[in-house]
């Protein structure tokens, strides 16, 4: 029954919210910001394995992040893992991993997640996904998830559902509301979050790229017919220099009419920022999030700590502070000011180059 | 004219204010806390070179420091390293010294220097010297340098002058007086905080130790009999373990008729806190004394930095500060708490063990 139920993980992101912990040589999906004791992807591939087997998860991410794909995923085979040249937004990504299961299998049902997120109720979660995937197998279905919002974010897509139904057409999809319009929609009841994973039949999501993004059909149908030749590699090449970077809301989600939302409650967090680890974390009595081990801190409060492996702290004297030490990098910074963590990288690098970054 | 003077360096101590830069394996005389560019003992080395030929050193430290004292001086041959197998305060330290002197020269002149304290005007500071060997030369005289007091200092030792000559004879010593005291000795003037620094024929301490430390006498008499034999190891262990721990100022120097000061200014400190490197660093226009390169400071101000070479910090929000990065601990404390980074030592000691001490 699951034979023809795929994974997509995207797994390409560099962010640089989480520097010096995350590294361009090892970004956020590959690290255990959280301290559960495994890398976000990992935690994303487990718990869509429950759900689909191993040899059906794709995983697309930058060519150099190959190797470490499959240190976390020892499960996946080198073919799995599909190389992208270049980030170009969420629609190639997609498209590289439609077109290669279509090939493979034209009648792929593919769910499509994002590789650095915390879902806490994981069964809750698979029980929607479960619905979701009937539901696209059933219909000619784009499907989303959405989340309902806790808060008047501002960082986040909304999705506005049609009706009450659990599976509601889409009425509208907005991008990155202002504070004004993210507290209207937190009020009316109608917007949920985008939580940037989608289900569909490869063969509904490919008529949509043919429709709405015809110049990505064009260049993802070259790439799947030079699938398993000499050429694949120059023609995946071309095709990520030459396809417009897009995210696959603008480009398709926000034209289709076959759009469709299940929303839901399951402790979902895109763990975007230190404040939101620091939410997710332990913390001791003080309101500190520190290693159990090696941390010593004294008239310290509401701080997050961070420390290489083996390493000591004595802190004494902070509230509400993000400490992260590396091998190489150092960082503090007040926790209201993380916003700045993009100026520091900036300096960093325009005066010591990329080896810190 | 100098081939019977003699520089007696005490390099033993193992202190934990400076943790953790200093460590027992490499405490703060071996280190460059203030980024000069030297050692602590190199610059005390150097600065008594100009009138002390290098094959006149001796260096008294604890038997570990053996290798690392012959690192920062390689001028010095391994036989100018006396070895303690403990340390036991100033007297024994000097007591091993000056026997060993005797037996190699009787007629020796020396000055005792520690090796850990800063000394700005070089060229004042010799000319104080000089002037101390010429009167110890000339006279049965056990001789001590006074710092004009600049502040109410609880920490130190300070001497009493008898009168206003160049060269005093001491009416007394106080240790450490409370803060009341030291503001009265601060007002008073005729208090010199005590360098530390002791000039002498070794004839004239060796008699002194005969009458007041008779038991340091016999002790480190046999010590001397054995020098170059193979039963030497053995008596310098045993000395070290029975002889009573006991500073020279209280064994000697409080009780003696002879003891003469020179005061003089000329920029001394012991460095004996973070206050105190802070105070002789140099600092950026934000009253910062920071590593020049790859240290980034921002709405930081009045702060010290201490970075392993080749790390980078980010450092945001942080007002009179202390925080030293170092390969395996990390201290973060307020300026004016540094009091408690014993608190810190002991704590990490008592968790951790000795690793990180």
């Amino acid at each position: 029954m699951t034979g023809n139920k795929y994974c997509v993980i995207m797994a390409g992101g560099i962010g640089t919210r989480f520097w010096p912990m995350s590294r361009q040589s090892r970004p956020k999906q590959f690290l255990d910001i959280l301290g559960t004791g495994k890398s976000f992807i990992r935690h994303t591939f487990e718990r869509f394995e429950k759900l689909i087997p191993a040899e059906n998860f794709l995983v697309v991410t930058n060519r150099r992040y190959k190797e470490l794909v499959l240190e976390h995923l020892p499960e996946l085979r080198p073919e799995q893992i599909l190389c992208e040249p270049a980030g170009r937004n969420t629609a190639p990504c997609i498209a590289y991993a439609a077109y290669t299961l279509l090939k493979r299998d034209p009648e792929a049902e593919m769910v499509v997640t994002p590789s650095d997120h915390l879902i806490l109720n994981e069964e809750d979660f698979r029980a929607i996904i479960r619905e979701c995937m009937d539901f696209a197998a059933a219909n000619d279905a784009l499907m989303t998830v959405g989340i309902k919002p806790t808060r008047p974010e501002t960082g986040y897509g909304y999705i506005q559902v049609s009706d009450d139904s659990r599976i509601s057409k889409v009425k509208c999809f907005t991008e990155k509301p202002d504070l004004e319009l993210a507290r209207t929609f937190l009020q009316c009841g109608e917007f949920f979050w985008n939580s940037g994973i989608f289900i569909w039949k490869v063969r509904t999501i490919v008529e949509a790229f043919e429709r709405y993004l015809p110049e990505h059909h064009a260049l993802f149908s070259g790439v799947m017919r030079a699938a398993g030749t000499d050429a694949e590699r120059n023609i995946v090449e071309m095709a990520f220099a030459e396809c417009r970077a897009i995210s696959i809301d603008y480009g398709i989600m926000e034209k289709a009419d076959n759009v469709y939302v299940r929303c839901g409650e399951f402790g979902w967090s895109d763990v975007g920022t230190w404040g939101s680890v620091y939410q997710h974390a332990r913390k001791d009595r003080y309101a500190n999030a520190a290693p159990a081990e090696g941390c010593y801190l004294y008239d310290t409060r509401s701080s997050i700590v961070s420390l290489p492996k083996g390493k000591i702290a004595a802190i004494s004297g902070l509230k509400e502070y993000i400490v992260v030490d590396t091998e190489d990098v150092l960082m503090i910074c007040p926790r209201a000011e993380e916003q700045n963590i993009k100026k520091f990288i900036d300096e960093v690098k325009y005066n010591d180059g990329e080896a810190h970054i």
